[in-house]
């Protein structure tokens, strides 16, 4: 008996430093994604305003930030109720939860992407870029979900069929969600980008607990 | 009764995980500060102490890396002020923390803003920026603490009524108090960004705790 | 028998911090690589579809973050497989492992320049000093487990001498293995990289628990 | 007795919070120190050993990022020893702390400084910024120090009066000695640096224990 509590433990320890590593993963691509807001350059013998001007014409970089900041806010949140399930983890777990931490360290490169060519041509591209990226999140997060489920015993005992049936939907969900945004990216990059938030808020919404 | 100790124990875990995550979000952006220290640009074959005088002229990069390194230092000694008395929390208090942590990533580009405008007519506009920020800052730890407050069972058994409203006040001050240092920087960008200074400074003399 | 127990604790809490004080480096340094994913310049007024081959002619960029993004994935499970053994640490442990965790942060600058020198007749030497820093890398590793098995009260007392010997071989190959792939990067480039690849799947195979 | 059990056990878990927040500076300044890696600028036409030459004429940057590295490692291993001592903290140890983090994550510039201007007339004052930062570390160290002595019931009960009484020498000696580095700098900088490099050697081997 004590060997087994041990070896509860042990697995908790172990889930527990991946969590601390994704943790440091999520906060500091969150942090990074401050680096989009650029100081503009403004010509130092210009009036007063026309730094207000040129800091009001960087819009598409603030919408951009607070975006996708909530937005990985909302998938640390998501990767925090997932593993508060976990009793420990194996070499497939931890190699899709890697997937999912690679997308995540990309997701200021494709906000830059957006914020840059919001107003040209190029914009329908950046943001199917921006959504697809979404969809292999969504494609990550079920790897490691259906990795657990697969293996019943990585689960705590006290997860519920119910719950792991609700989450296993829910999650399944965010691809097809996730293809059509960016299928619609290349009709309208503003319904694409808003369907990405009512989405976001939606998992925040049905992720009741922390 | 075990298994209330145990959810106590959960959700101190929990808010353990949440803290954690917020230092990490601290952490880096003050360290992220430092990178609006640029090595200055001098021709290689100028005089030795042509790269002194460059180095002298940035002071005000300097003063603005020394002001919010400890305003977000500052920032932290209350954010963990807070928590020590949080039990569990809910998404309300989760999303409300993501909104200080946002604005927390953005303080290096408005000091950023502050100190390469700082000689030009757009000090004015940098420095409304710099501190409107902190009008922000200030209403997300109110968003926070009223989050909490107004649902007690969140906060320790041991929290104090008298504590819970000397610190609601405190907080609240925050707002008129930046709002003004907001206002004045658009007469004196010094007498402004000497206020928010002179406001961090009242508050971690009142955050007596660590 | 109270102060040996407490002995044993303190080393592990001491090992705790130089382990979380690593996951942070590694964290850190996955987190950086995706710097190198430059937001190309295009035209404004170019059409929608330049933005794509722009995007699609930085093809290196994404192999060489995807690779190094699961390399140093992978180099930190192989740390934490070794620390997950580890008793306490003395100095020479911590200053072995400071050299690894100072390679590791080279590792973005490493692939930056691989990325960027693909197609030019640079690559081979960008190439060799790429998987260089692996040869050292190895080293590093070796440099660590000879340190603990040499004095071999710094390793938990249930290690098994095959485990131990095991991991000993598997250590050792990793000099010669990068050797021979630091080699083949003067032949050829695509080969050495592949050798690389290959390698760190040998590892993340071998390396069964996490 | 039970809540004088708990009071140690909530200052420890505090001591704990701030020690990993400044880990987490510490390995944050560590990291981006690697930024001042830069890949070289080399015509994509020149011939293969172009970039090998390219890459060899920054070894100033080599150097100052291994140099730097390892201080900060050493730093951290200090701080590490000194908060090892430690049962909980006032307000003042925390300001002095974030002084001393402060610093750390200024070297990435001073480091900058140095590799950049090594080899150009600047290099004294470059190198006399770098070792008055170390001028700064050493009084926050003492900054530190002395405000737990003075407030001896922040140490723990079993840290002995002679290992306090060392442990202020050794903290005392580096401000004379970094002061000496700085004015070496203005001679010959090689010396300074060198100079630098074994007081940090000195501690290393003086902090015998992590």
């Amino acid at each position: 008996v004590e060997s087994a509590a041990q070896a509860v433990r042990e697995g908790e320890k172990e889930t527990g430093r991946l969590e601390a590593f994704s943790d440091g993963v999520f906060a500091i691509a969150m942090t990074l994604l401050a680096l989009d807001l650029q100081v503009p350059h403004v010509d130092p013998s210009a009036s007063r305003w026309a730094l207000a001007e040129a800091l009001a014409r960087q819009w598409p970089s603030y919408i951009a930030f607070i975006t996708s900041f909530f937005t990985v806010l909302i998938m640390w949140v998501n990767h925090h109720t997932m593993f508060k399930m976990v009793r420990r983890v194996n070499i497939r777990v931890l190699f899709a939860n890697g997937f999912l931490l690679m997308l995540t360290t990309a997701v200021p490169f494709t906000t830059a992407l957006v914020s840059t060519y919001y107003r040209t041509p190029g914009a329908k591209v950046a943001c199917a870029v921006y959504t697809g990226t979404f969809v292999l999140v969504s494609v990550a997060y079920n790897w490691i979900w259906f990795s657990l489920v697969n293996h019943r015993e990585l689960l705590k005992s006290d997860a519920s069929e119910r719950t792991i049936e609700k989450l296993s939907k829910n999650y399944w969900l965010g691809i097809p969600a996730y293809l059509i945004a960016t299928a619609i990216a290349f009709v309208d990059v503003r319904a694409s980008i808003g369907l990405c938030s009512a989405l976001w808020i939606f998992w925040a919404a049905t992720a009741r607990e922390v």
